[in-house]
């Protein structure tokens, strides 16, 4: 792949994942805070915008911000577990505690992954009101004493929930959404390899001369932060046309596409052409059929932006400690970002091909004709000179009379930028228009 | 099915179907007269409307009244058939006739089964006008003679054709046809269980404090029955916006049901649906694909009410002397009935759900997380949530949604009845409107 | 087939075929004006039109007007080539050319079809400007010289491109259109059966009291001629809704039946109908998958005429000097003549039933009963009944119905001109709208 690579990085995305990845970011607290200002550092125009905790998002309610102090699990004076070794070793948004308990009541508070035993679980619980401990389940062994000694100094605090966004205008009010997560604590692949790509591929588009589109660019704690920013910002629902949401990136699997909600319309066509002449390993499922992230809010009734995604899911160090900076390859980060960036291409070159004459095109009379006697890779050019020159229809774009004819973009793009040269096509803009589903 | 039986009995069907059994309906005569009376005892609201003989109802006539006196065939002083021992011997409708004929000649006015050799078959000449006698095929061994004397004192008679209806009003002006024959002189699975079922239903609804739908309940001999009422009565096909026909439900076999004309519409997937849910072995097939009955006419080019039947054709004593109440197995006759009020119980339930604010619903933070850990039952629900959350659009019903989505129903209910207990979802009526093909 | 021939003759097509054959036919000369002129003498009312050489047909350049005089190729005092032979001998359109070439220059400027090593192959370059000669590929042997002399006296001309066309008027303005070919040097399967076809069909169409549709009649070089006609008579796209383009069926291949661009309309389904009707071996193959002709004018973009071929294509002596009047089996021609005649004669007979009243018609009422106890070949239509009774919707035509319904056409016509015959159903006139696409 890196011999045909076509996109030279525009940041150095090991650097950024290597300064974000050690903070303990969440859906609010101070280093997820301090991650939204480093990925503002190498983003000019990017802004940070907080909802005040308690405040209402559709059905939704914007939680507390959550600090972690001192939480240890002590039995006959050792330290059996310690948050300061790992902050996955308490229960994300956890409640706080401090007591004595017995053994069989500790072990309804610790969560294990009994198929991966010497895994440290990324453990959760946003919104139903638990404490509890992680940890492998190989360490359960150790938990042979009759009373524990428990303490979980965590604090629910007041402000604010933070999102960092970009907006890049367009030529058109017609906008797409770049959405990535900035969540789980000192995790790298899920979901800092996301923020890593959506940053590399925004820098592309700001020294960009011409978008025909605009481009909206989130970084957002998982769920909560699109919506947060969604329901305060009707404006950008209503100018948005498509989207993507992407993250873990960054290890060996095939890639996954998942489609939009909508499941076959343009940016669905457009993901699998991407895909496709990638020449990687990939696989396209339906909408909901993969990790569930961001896409949710973004493609949800009401919101209908066409919001698709693109993953490596799964991976063995999912949602564990082991998921760190060692784990990237960042040539297969690279692979992911190309995809991405082959997406946002082929929208922005698409149009719509209008003949400016009737009837078949006189390609020798124009120069036109492919000499596929001499040069024989130009045969299958020639072959699709008819399946295209009877695709034409005035009303659909390339990439839609492509899709419909099962015809490669590229000899499709071939052909009607060598009628457009010679003056016998206009190319019209194009740009998909919001639907509402 | 008896231990989990939804629906109790409104009347006793089987007490019905006796006092109806015996007597000689038919398209009109005084026997039919009195069974449709006999209906209308039990039914209040019930009206008993007559179409004179001899009128027109769109491309028909309505036929003359029939009554059946002695009918024999002697040979040697000896009686070979009497219409007496049943009026299935003499053909249905027959001409009246008196003479001496030969062996040859009264073979063919002889109708027989030669494949069910002891059955003696009903047979009928409506508009055909022929003279003749039905009998076991087995008998005509019998009729060795070279001369035969024959009678059959059979008289066309003026007068009306009669119907019974019953209009049940609800809060919409759309009206479902529940659809019945009263014809069939002697028999009882063909088609008496038809009304029993029908008169059961009827209770049932008039006994409900609220009907979205309006009802019309038709009693009517075969085909013309319909055609009568229906030509007299454009108003009632201008707000008929779906139907049933039923009959023979009281033997053994598996429920069929056939699909209206549309074939892929509403009612075609309520049939599913309800019978899906039974529990009970069944096919569904496409329309004029099994026994034809009143929904050739109710579903007709220019009538347009979408019909759809549920019998249990075919059945070994079908248009035999042998389908009497003696084959009728009153569980069989419920289970049918069960299937048929269920489809009204959907269609009287479903609506247009209207999320009250986009996105995804926050569960958690309403109340409405199913506890799927401690309760596995839970778990196919909770995976539903997210079909049912992005199949809602605000246009269609639940029924249409979970049909396009192939969501359970009874899943799909379970969340938007949820989502609208916390206000998070307005539930807007919803009835199916009139569709001319 | 012969025996249940539907069509007889309107002229002589084996004569026509034998007085246009030995011609020297190509795009423009005086033996092609003198073959358009014997077509016109034996078609009242066709007109002859030229269009200036050099002059624009949308995006494409009358050609100029090509005679070859003699043409040899000679050496050591031998002629190898002679184009008093066959004019096939020269490229079709060749530069003119005189002087000594080398082997290794001469062998450049031969074609020949090296998988056929005897046949003289039908060489043409009407828009490379090239000079050269055909040949039977075991011919090359001969070639041992060093040296050659070479001659070709071809001539490039001004004046007209000609073509002819017959309109026939018919009760309505939209126009069906009838093309063929009439270049193709001494060759008579490819195109000049097309040609015999179509003179013969538009005989009978002229002879005929009542037409439905207007029909032109196209008699020209093949692509260029369409082409310059229909940039010159705007007036003709707009009316016409459909056409055929025909050659090719004078050999013993199946028939095979090329769908229009859209592909799934009308006159798709009536070719096929046709096809099977014919009771002949067939296929059916889509747009521009089978030998290539002006169809690809008539149905290109921006003209939008739905246009379906009928050929026998492939056949051996495709392209060579053994296409000529020995090749060509009457009967076969008759037989692709008969499915064009036929596809004709659906459409002209096609019309919109519209019942004159509701519900299912009272088939004994009015003596439409099929007797099929007496007569077994009823049955099939008597089983008809019911599909054709519930397909009629008041909107669609006879064949657009029995289309859908998957009903025989044949079938679907009994019934509804029975119908008809007894009052109980209007005939809408139908001719099928101009759509583009």
């Amino acid at each position: 792949m890196s011999a045909t690579r076509k996109y030279h990085d525009k940041i150095d995305m090991m650097s950024l994942l290597s300064k974000l990845g050690p903070l303990h970011r969440t859906l609010a607290n101070r280093d997820t805070d301090l991650a939204l200002q480093i990925v503002a550092d190498v983003l000019p125009g990017a802004v940070i915008e907080g909802f005040p905790c308690g405040s209402t998002a559709w059905s939704w309610t914007i939680p507390q911000r959550w600090e972690l102090g001192a939480a240890t699990i002590k039995a006959d004076g050792e330290t059996l577990v310690d948050a300061a070794w790992s902050p996955l070793h308490v229960i994300n948004y956890s409640l706080p505690f401090k007591g004595i308990v017995t053994r069989e009541e500790l072990l309804k508070h610790i969560r294990t992954y009994p198929d991966k035993p010497h895994a440290l679980p990324f453990s959760f619980s946003f919104y139903e009101p638990v404490w509890g401990f992680s940890m492998p389940h190989s360490w359960l062994s150790r938990f042979t004493a009759e009373f524990y000694e428990v303490e979980i100094d965590s604090r629910f605090e007041s402000g604010n929930l933070n999102v960092l966004t970009l907006f890049i205008p367009g030529e058109f009010k017609e906008t797409f959404v770049i959405c990535s997560d900035i969540c789980h604590p000192t995790q790298v692949n899920d979901s800092l390899t996301g923020v890593a790509v959506a940053v590399d591929i925004a820098k592309r588009l700001l020294a960009s001369p011409n978008r025909k589109y605009s481009y909206l660019v989130m970084v957002v704690p998982e769920t909560i932060g699109s919506i947060g920013y969604l329901a305060n910002h009707p404006e950008m629902i209503a100018r948005s046309v498509g989207g993507f949401f992407s993250e873990m990136l960054g290890t060996d699997g095939e890639l996954v596409g998942q489609r939009t909600r909508q499941g076959t319309g343009y940016w669905d066509n457009l993901l699998e052409e991407a895909l496709r002449i990638s020449g990687q390993q990939y696989k396209v499922v339906n909408f909901l059929k993969s990790a569930g992230n961001d896409e949710k809010v973004l493609d949800s009734p009401g919101i209908d932006i066409p919001t698709f995604s693109l993953t490596r899911y799964p991976y063995p160090e999912y949602h564990t400690s082991d998921d760190n900076i060692d784990l990237i390859n960042i040539d297969r980060l690279r692979d992911g970002r190309d995809v991405l960036q082959g997406v946002i291409e082929l929208a922005e070159k698409d149009y719509i091909p209008t003949l400016n004459q009737p009837g078949p095109i006189f390609l020798s009379g124009h120069g036109l004709y492919p000499n596929w006697r001499d040069d024989s890779s130009l045969l299958p050019i020639w072959q699709s000179f008819i399946d295209v020159m009877y695709a034409i229809d005035g009303v659909h774009s390339v990439i839609e009379l492509a899709t419909k004819g099962q015809i490669p973009i590229s000899h499709f793009f071939y052909w009607t930028d060598a009628f457009a040269e010679k003056g016998l096509l206009t190319k019209r803009p194009f740009v998909i228009p919001r639907k509402v589903y």
